[in-house]
């Protein structure tokens, strides 16, 4: 069997299309604010990115960086500040050890939560009324639903339990019915277990764990790693390349979850200005 | 084999003696609210019950009757009024079809949602960081504590997916490192999935539900099941009493979940009462 390989690609072209027309119906141009500290190379360029991602759809991306050895009590104020000119607000992670990240994320207004961090955002989801859901965790479930595959009482397997994409996918894949199972590092026998699933979404980074042996044949598999490797010269999945001989489907890296879940982030965004502005919103 | 039954009254009777210690340091007496459907007489029943075991740790109970066909504005008003003068706050369900559950919800002040269904408080118990869990999955992870068996890396089913139950006992089991797998009304084989289980925890409200065949040899076995029998002339539960015969350890019903339940939502109360008066707080 060869895996028909979703195309992250396409979706994500589908979904930015979408985005603009949402954002096309504000009568103001929607604002994404990030804050990213100043020694942060990553988050900077990442938020670069996000601002030319962000002019194709009609959405202002603002980045605000803060210095590493920022106070507490200052960091607060200028998120603050920040978060009034703005619909959406983003705060990268890792934050300087000073910062304790269950305090920023309380920091957050919930109806600007672009990332869905925001405890009352993670309970919102848990009840089955979501208002943001963690982008990465809805491309995943956007994606298996492109497959047009039957979810209703099939198996899914999750391999990580992160609070930002194992966690909530959980919850989306149990609001569609799928019987689900949440692995992570103390499981045992993580092989046999992953084999159960007809759905495997794996979210670890640690760059291909997961090889044909895990794998049920025809199974669904959906890989949210992405681990940069100097020799490759591009990210490596979590997934081995060689499952495409197991799989039925397969979502490939670089070119799979990645792409959407940057455009599900931005789309948040303009749901966030949209609700802030009274007008309708959109969640799945 | 023949289970060992776990004994729930014993586990509520020191859970009893922990809470009155708890309850003694506070300088006034702690007191939870309940707000009661005029109409609803079990839940008029239960609040009277809950005012007589509060007497015994020194926990002041006071219910309060609605009319039926109360408006939702004067809900809201007379709940914010109610919840003024308590340390905790129990709405009881069902509530008159007038009031959206998850608008009352989100009326409730989460450092006084003793029940631990406001969103904020559900999500930071799926964050890791509880402030209030559900007493029912929190009386069966105790019970389950108790057995004393080692629980890393064992493989966890649990029947039913409730936002009371279900879902936040995922939540408490995985935090414990099991590897769980939730099913439900669509799942496919259900006896046969929760076969895999080293610990099976039951909560679907449908008596004798789980039976042998449902079961490993010597696996825990979990039952949050409440079901009246009038022919029994007491609650069944979710699991069949046969059970007994291949389970390792068994909650009976009754005399398992449900006493530790009851004295683990008043202990909330009091941690309610603690939290509010700045003093420390014990969540599990």
């Amino acid at each position: 069997m060869t895996a028909e390989l979703i195309d992250g690609k396409q979706a994500a072209r589908s979904q930015r299309k979408l985005t603009t027309d949402r954002a096309a119906e504000l009568n103001d141009e929607p604002a994404l604010g990030i804050l990213v500290a100043e020694s942060d190379k990553p988050s900077r360029a990442y938020a670069k990115f996000l601002s030319k991602r962000g002019k194709k759809i009609g959405l202002r991306v603002d980045a605000t960086t803060y210095p590493d050895d920022i106070t507490p009590g200052r960091f607060a104020e200028d998120l603050s500040e920040v978060q009034q000119g703005v619909d959406g607000l983003l705060v990268m992670r890792p934050l300087p050890a000073q910062l304790d990240p269950a305090a920023v994320d309380e920091l957050i207004d919930p109806r600007r939560d672009v990332d869905g961090v925001h405890p009352h955002n993670v309970g919102l989801l848990a009840l089955g009324r979501p208002r943001f859901i963690p982008a990465t965790a809805l491309s995943m479930l956007r994606l298996l639903l492109s497959t047009g595959i039957e979810l209703q009482g099939r198996r899914a397997v999750i391999i990580g339990r992160s609070p930002t994409v194992g966690k909530p996918l959980f919850q989306l894949l149990l609001s569609r019915h799928l019987t689900v199972t949440v692995c992570h590092s103390r499981t045992k026998d993580l092989a046999a277990v992953a084999r159960e699933a007809d759905v495997l979404a794996v979210a670890v980074g640690r760059p291909h764990l997961v090889t044909p042996e895990f794998v049920k044949p025809g199974a669904v598999v959906l890989d949210a790693g992405y681990n940069w490797d100097d020799d490759a010269g591009h990210e490596l999945g979590d997934v081995h390349p060689d499952v495409a001989g197991t799989a039925g489907f397969l979502t490939p890296v670089p070119g799979g979850v990645g792409p959407l879940t940057t455009e599900l982030m931005l789309a948040n965004a303009v749901e966030a200005a949209r609700g802030l502005a009274g007008l309708s919103t959109e969640v799945v």
